[in-house]
């Protein structure tokens, strides 16, 4: 919790936490941790995309790796524990083993990922989708608001873009990727749980909606005779609502809604939400989509409203490896803890390194289940037990059931 | 018509009506509707608050004046008939009696006032309160959205301030005001009517209100866990629906809502949005305003989230004259049209006159029920047939019944 603590202070703004990919702070919590990770014994490297690596040696050397890792960029004001509470976790794991001297017949590498929020480029997970060998060079182009391309901040950063093609990991050269992260839901706080183990990373699609009535004035258009383009979205709004509730599972969000004029005096002619829907799997997400999209069109409908549904973002569900489920499950019930499995309703880099090798997460609980704000907070009992949970599942891993 | 079209060139901004009140345009259009006046045979002034009358004699001179009017001055990017349909529809009638040669025991005054639209100054009404002897000389030191007073858009625009105490008409000088006006609304074009006659000016009262609730992730927290400021909202908006239109004569409209933070993928911890009730009474305006809170605070307290409401403004509603409505009824009948009596959800400068003398109201069918927009159309044969109403109405006057 100290450590989590200080490496708070690597900040791109005064008073608070904002560590953009590749930005100074992004620098000096990078250098920092190779630091700590020297101390525990590991081998560091920084890649061509920023990401910090510190390998745990095997006995013999040599030998496939167990990656331990998250990311420690951040959004802007932002909590101290999101994506760092994996790094830091896998490191102090590590200081554990080399504290008491035990060596394993697989490596432990612990990875610090710097580019998983989104904050500063059009795309997102450049070191995990490198890492995987599905990094797409066409990401280096893309720009920052200042005119920035990643190109370029790479190599403010001290990184060499023309080595990026040395990122990409043999499937021979890694065992399993195993993530922790705050739930950044409520789910384990109203169970009284401290941990729980992700079976799969949802899918999402997003949708913008734009409802046209007719606009009017609130004063003379008598309530029999309106096309309200509000009191239509409203609707819509509570099916989307409904329909996520009945399906189980699922989750759909309105979390935007503007009217066009949009004046107190004038019925609405035109208003746009948006959809965000997510689902354990594609097929869920698709049927709740659907269901939604029929009950948004007969409501247009009946109101005599016009409607235009857009897709605008697509993810596949990202499974968690049985493999991984199992050991990470099997750690926390000889901690005497209930086992509780919980999708992922957020996007994570093991859903990116899932392409390379089997992967797993462990979430941990948060205060009111908040993330990406200050506010956010764990319990140091809450993460002292993810340390332990890994360092049980690495004592009991199963190196020949994750080899290649 | 041609002239209304003619008139529609005075304006503060190129390629659309703008007509603010003071604004250069209002000048130039003031000026031109004093000739016209002149031309038809009246005599012409503009008072300290930039109203224009132009008076047509009465035979003797010197009697009490029927008032015939309505407002020069637009909203932004205005259509050409708000306001200014009264004012020249009065002229024009003046102008028949004058090409005629028909005088009456009593004077006709044709009244343009320049402030009803309330779009540049904090204070609406100016011309028709001091009228009136109701205006409040507080209003003077109000700025418009460039720190300009109407103390000293006053002075720009040619008017002594220190001679507005000069405005307000003796009750025995006047014996009642007559406004023609778009309906705004769509009443008479669905029932396929040229003209209604207005009962009373609704009572109004505004709300706004803010729903507090709980942020959250949109993928992380499943759907009974959520506090959701906008889905609350959204419930509530359809209560207000739902009301207003079970109460018969009343419209309420929630025409703004937004949504704090606001993105895609948050759940809404804070929603506002504004409720804008109209009714012909204060009675019925209150009752429903009572309902509807009963159902803001019942789904509030059903869906576990926080609510404020804060009335922002309430205006009394105005009666129309029965002298004056029955004199227009009997003018419509006898021109062979059906008698259609209505609301007026809109506020006027006759709910202001009415604080001195009788008042009343001849709604004129508009396409669509638009209003406050380029698109505003009336047709031909009804401005011709408004015309027809009010000339009737001056010859069939009764005087006596309007005294003082």
């Amino acid at each position: 919790m100290q450590r989590l603590d200080a490496f708070a202070r690597h900040s791109d703004e005064p008073g608070r936490i904002t560590r953009l990919y590749l930005s100074p702070a992004h620098k000096s919590a990078a250098r920092e941790l190779c630091g700590w990770m020297r101390e525990a014994g590991m081998r560091t490297s920084i890649d061509a995309l920023g990401t910090v690596t510190g390998r745990y040696e095997s006995s013999p050397a040599g030998a496939p790796a167990l990656l331990i890792g998250s990311h420690i960029d951040s959004v802007r004001d932002a909590g101290r524990f999101d994506g760092t509470l994996g790094v830091l976790a896998g490191l102090t794991a590590v200081e554990e083993l080399a504290r008491a001297g035990e060596k394993f017949p697989f490596a432990i590498e612990v990875v610090a990922f710097g580019d998983e929020e989104g904050v500063r480029f059009p795309d997102t997970f450049a070191g995990s989708r490198a890492l995987a060998g599905i990094f797409d060079a066409a990401a280096l182009a893309g720009e920052d608001a200042n005119g920035i391309s990643l190109r370029e901040a790479l190599i403010t950063f001290g990184c060499d873009p023309t080595r990026i093609a040395d990122i990409p990991r043999k499937r021979n050269d890694v065992l399993a990727y195993v993530e922790a992260h705050i739930e950044q839901g409520p789910v384990l706080e109203s169970e009284n749980l401290p941990l729980g183990i992700v079976t799969a990373i949802n899918a999402l699609k997003r949708l913008s909606v734009t409802v046209e009535g007719e606009a009017g004035h609130a004063g003379t258009v008598p309530m029999g005779m309106r096309r309200d383009a509000l009191a239509a979205a409203a609707e819509m709004v509570l099916a989307v609502e409904k329909i996520a509730a009945a399906a189980g599972d699922v989750v759909a969000t309105v979390g935007q809604i503007e009217t066009v004029p949009g004046a107190v005096n004038v019925i609405a002619g035109m208003t746009r939400f948006t959809i965000d829907v997510r689902a354990t799997g594609d097929a869920a997400r698709d049927a709740t989509v659907e269901r939604i999209e029929q009950a948004i069109r007969a409501i247009a409908e009946r109101r005599r409203v016009t409607v235009d549904l857009k897709v605008n973002n697509r993810t596949p569900a990202a499974a968690c490896s049985p493999l991984v489920i199992r050991g990470l499950s099997e750690a926390i019930a000889r901690q005497g803890i209930a086992v509780r499995m919980l999708p992922s309703g957020a996007g994570h880099d093991a859903m990116i390194v899932a392409a390379l090798c089997p992967v797993g997460m462990l979430f941990v609980r948060c205060r009111g289940g908040i993330s990406h704000n200050p506010a956010e907070s764990i319990s140091i009992e809450d993460a002292d037990m993810c340390v332990r949970v890994l360092l049980d599942y690495i004592r009991h891993f199963d190196m020949s059931a994750c080899r290649a």
